[in-house]
């Protein structure tokens, strides 16, 4: 292959299709990227066997062909040379030569033919939705994704479409995030539990040319398709918690509170009782505040954020690290809290009624 | 002592004087910042018994008297309250109590009388500079500390007052910097070193807010006066490198490039060569051309960037990470390099002769 193109796009498109690269040397391989030019693009692709991520630009193709170049190198090397028009020589198998300016590099290729397509994804039932929704719904649900190996699916995210809804869901079995955002169009029911690290890939991809991306959804792959480019996943195939049944619907305490003074009240009172086992805060509800507080060897610690409570007075308490890490995702400026008992799960909403989150309470002592 | 003051204020210099506090766990003392109440001021206080950072603040002060409050998790607290008026009460002594809004928080303070007061200095030998002068001058010589234990001075840069001129210069051996700024008075000479780590700190504390700032030299110490502030540092009392008997000034080759153009080409050759043992650029320097050579398992690269030369052709190379660690300290739009044999070391220079680079280079294979 033999072709002319622009640095900016090269650059542009190799750093991007490198996400796909193995975080572990697997197979030198596999440490590559695949360059392809036929008609008048080149195509670059790169995979972990889990994640392909492919991307097409202009260019002025001389010669078709094909030659695969370690991937990091040659993503860092582009990105030096982004404001030059650059000839790329892949002509001699072994060899990848880059001609900018009156200088050149060679990149020391692995002579190889077999290097794994972009997975093929049947069309049959594909989702067209906003790309910022998306992304915004991914950017609401990941960080409750477990990290342990202890139940697979929950190392996932369960994306699952409800009619004219696409509804997110994440869980590391102490705290749950839901998330729901319209569809463009109609498909049949469809449940999948996404890999995270996918997931998360596909949301930085997600960049300003278009406004609505296409998702596939097939048994074991997801296809998610921006302009130019494609990125597949495989799936988890494993059951997702029946995560329906465990969401509260009924309360006894209902605090609307504004959500920034609440979020900054409790990053305050988690300095204090970060070096605790858990980084509790205790939450005391009367009246029209809540206290709260948190007590270690550092200090003790009491603030009081005004609050619009109806129902029942509550003492009750969280690892208030899962508030804090909630309070980040979200943007609204008034949030409600509802609670039932000290032992049941607390659940955090938005104004729009399109999130919440799930938070197992702590047992803790209140002896004040 | 109790005092009220803005969160602001309390913020900013909490977080200045929090830069002396040991890096290592030493004495639960040298853990904290110790606070003064007096007149109309609060005083902070760190050190590690190296460095000494002493800020004043403005504060309505209700009771006068001291107390030491854990620095780190105190800082960090602040940094949360910035936006507040606060009342500290330090009454007890085992406990410091910030109210702020509706709500406030105690830390455990250690009942100490002892703590280490700030190093007095005679103020017999003080020079005033350019603030963002001396700024520079550090930046344009750090770097170049030896990072390594074997030669304990080298791990300092040297302060030389001579006549009207403040010099600084730091070597590891390899490389060596040299940079030179006016004073705006007079004193006998003077050589001191100083940490490179107290170096830093003074570098990073001066901000915007005055023009001049005094440096004070005596046997053991250094010391400098901003606005409100104080740093001391203990000096290294090893004998520096006798660096002016190294640096050459005769030369048979002198090339005057681009820097911009320079530095870029040789981030790029160090991209090839890195995996190498020493990162090593070739350059051959012929007529109007600098070309810059390496090869490595990685691939070739061959740069072209054009000079103007006086005197002998010459190939000679150098560990790439050394020149463009130069590059990155300076800003001046051409620079000269100056060399004499493949195995003398090679001089770069700027256009307004107040700091120089001296790098050996090193001994490879000239195949080609």
């Amino acid at each position: 292959m033999k072709i002319k193109c622009e640095g900016i796009e090269l650059s542009d498109a190799v750093s991007k299709v490198i996400k796909a690269l193995p975080l572990k040397r697997m197979n030198p391989v596999l440490d590559c990227v695949k360059l392809t030019a036929k008609g008048d693009e080149l195509t670059l692709l790169a995979t972990d066997l889990e994640l392909w991520i492919e991307k097409k630009i202009k260019a002025e193709v001389l010669i078709e062909g094909e030659i695969i170049v370690p991937g990091k190198i040659f993503a860092e090397y582009c990105k030096k040379i982004e404001e030059e028009k650059i000839e790329l020589d892949g002509t001699n198998k072994n060899k990848l030569k880059l001609k900018y300016l009156d200088s050149d590099v060679s990149f020391a290729c692995l002579d190889f033919e077999d290097y794994p397509e972009l997975k093929s994804v049947s069309q049959e039932k594909s989702i067209k939705i906003d790309k910022l929704a998306f992304k915004d719904l991914i950017n609401k649900i990941i960080f409750n994704v477990a990290t342990d190996e202890s139940r697979p699916p929950l190392k996932g995210c369960c994306l699952n479409i409800k009619e004219n809804i696409l509804e997110g869901v994440a869980s590391d079995g102490y705290r749950l995030a839901l998330a729901q955002i319209p569809m463009e169009n109609s498909v049949e029911k469809e449940q999948i539990v996404v890999p995270s690290k996918s997931l998360l890939e596909m949301s930085r991809l997600i960049d300003d040319t278009e406004e609505t991306i296409t998702l596939t959804f097939e048994k074991h792959y997801l296809m998610l398709e921006l302009s130019g480019t494609k990125i597949v996943t495989r799936l988890i195939n494993d059951e997702f918690l029946a995560y329906e049944k465990i969401i509260p619907e009924e309360f006894t305490t209902e605090v609307v509170v504004d959500k920034k003074q609440f979020e900054n009240a409790i990053e305050r009172v988690s300095l204090i009782s970060r070096n605790e086992k858990k980084s509790y805060v205790k939450m005391e509800i009367k009246e029209d505040v809540i206290l709260l507080k948190a007590e270690s060897n550092t200090g003790e610690v009491n603030e009081k954020v005004q609050i619009s409570l109806k129902g029942k007075d509550m003492m009750i308490a969280f690892n208030s690290k899962y508030i804090t890490d909630a309070m980040r995702a979200i943007s609204d400026q008034y949030i409600t809290l509802n609670f039932t008992t000290p032992s049941a799960p607390g659940i955090i909403k938005g104004q729009e009624k399109n999130w919440l989150y799930l938070i197992l309470p702590l047992r803790v002592m209140y002896n004040k």
